[in-house]
């Protein structure tokens, strides 16, 4: 006959969660078990409060659709997704750093050619953005491809807008034999996130900062190297020193230099001014 | 510029949600931050696994509803809910125990006079409840109520029926003077937990059973006393030693004796053989 005590509950716990036949299964949920037990113990969480988060976790998997992740939202804002990033992205001092995949990445871009458009004819100043992609060792790395995707001056993604149906500030750009890529944009701006769902309501209940430094989304998944996803952010940009997802790193803050109207990086001319970054990506082979 | 890494974004993170304005929201808040972070550096979470955490919490959400609450379960068969009870009602040794609320309560049920029945009709084995309530001392209280609702024979509570529109197998009892109750019901039987969603999901991966003991519910929330929320489970049932929500305890496992037709504790008779359950409730009076 079990005793289930204040006392024995969690091993009690542990000893059931650790019959799942995988191992690491295993290990996951004997850990969750513990570190869960660990957290209401240290609280000592009132029943009130406990049911508080039962509503907020349903709240914030209703809230979530095709358009949406609340919970990829909350991991951010509480660190965990940055901490993951980093654990499972301990590169060489050399590579570029990693940052937050975020929610808003849409798989199947459209590639376009060296220096072609991916604004469209949005709003927004015209922004270059150029540079090498290489190995550890400085040797260019030809045909990789950089998928690339950015907020519009609303500081909405393509994902976010319910009637947009074709390719909207994202596309792919491929390295040439010299591993140089090139693609024109519009400057992103800083937004904020999401504030009107459950991560919004415990944000308003603090001092933290409800928004994201102006960037732009890169992922280069390059055979023989390790995956990279990060951003580059505009130097000087506002938020920089308090992103709400934690997502900043100094080596990805970027100059971005205002040019006159004239000639523009991918050959052609800009009758309005424009702006200039320049940035090179260092790519760690795989192990 | 804040320099995000592995080693500070613990640290990052506890800061900006100290800053809540109610401390105890800070502290639960930076608590959930540190624990979330212990967790997931413990195990070196990896991307996939984190990815799948979030689908998970999502599904969770999207199939709760009015009816079904799947974080509550999660938090029951992680013995998150019987840590909570036990946490918040530190009881004399005297008192009744306490146990886990359970999805299933309704609100408003209807009163019942002594020995009425609250089954209605529904198939089963008439089983009568009686006893007193009292004090740590012994004495009577009079006028108690006991909010009492059970499962039916198909091992489901009248919110999981979507066709019910009236009281099943729940009802309010109220003490006589000398603190005595009874009630009629039919015997509970043992059920197995909703495993058609992500709580299931997880449990078949293990060798957890998923079945609840036989059992009735009560909630005797008395001035003057502390609320007490509890079960009574039947001696001899099955799965008494894995109760998959930890809810068991010997001080609140009860034999139901076997009766020959003939005079009931509600002074009528019954054609048929019924089962007989005596259980005295000890209240703790408020501090």
């Amino acid at each position: 006959m079990q005793l289930v005590t204040e006392e024995n509950i969690t091993d009690l716990a542990v000893e059931r969660w650790g019959t799942a036949r995988d191992p690491r299964t295993a290990e996951l949920l004997t850990a969750l078990v513990r570190h869960l037990h660990d957290f209401a113990r240290e609280v000592r969480l009132t029943e009130a409060e406990w049911m508080a988060a039962v509503q907020w976790l349903t709240r914030a998997g209703q809230i979530s659709d095709a358009k949406r992740e609340e919970f990829i939202l909350a991991s951010d804002v509480l660190g965990l997704s940055m901490l993951v990033v980093q654990m499972n992205h301990r590169l060489d001092p050399r590579a570029t750093p990693a940052t937050v995949l975020g929610p808003f990445h849409v798989e199947g871009s459209p590639e376009l050619g060296y220096g072609a458009d991916m604004s469209q004819g949005l709003p927004g100043t015209p922004l270059f953005v150029s540079g090498v992609v290489t190995d550890l060792d400085g040797a260019p790395v030809p045909g990789a491809v950089l998928d690339v995707w950015q907020a519009d001056n609303e500081g909405l993604y393509e994902s976010q807008h319910a009637d947009v149906d074709e390719a909207r500030l994202r596309a792919k750009y491929r390295t040439r034999e010299d591993g140089s890529y090139c693609l024109r944009t519009v400057a992103p701006l800083g937004y904020t996130i999401p504030m009107d769902g459950p991560v919004g309501e415990l944000i308003t209940q603090t001092a933290i900062s409800h928004f994201r430094p102006a960037h732009v989304h890169f992922l280069l998944d390059v055979p023989g190297y390790e995956p990279l996803i990060t951003h580059l952010f505009q130097e000087g940009a506002q938020y920089l020193d308090s992103d709400v997802v934690f997502g900043t790193k100094a080596e990805l803050v970027v100059r971005f230099e205002q040019r006159e109207p004239g000639e523009t990086p991918d050959g052609g001319t800009s009758a309005e001014p424009w702006l200039e970054a320049r940035y090179d990506f260092v790519l760690q082979p795989t192990a």
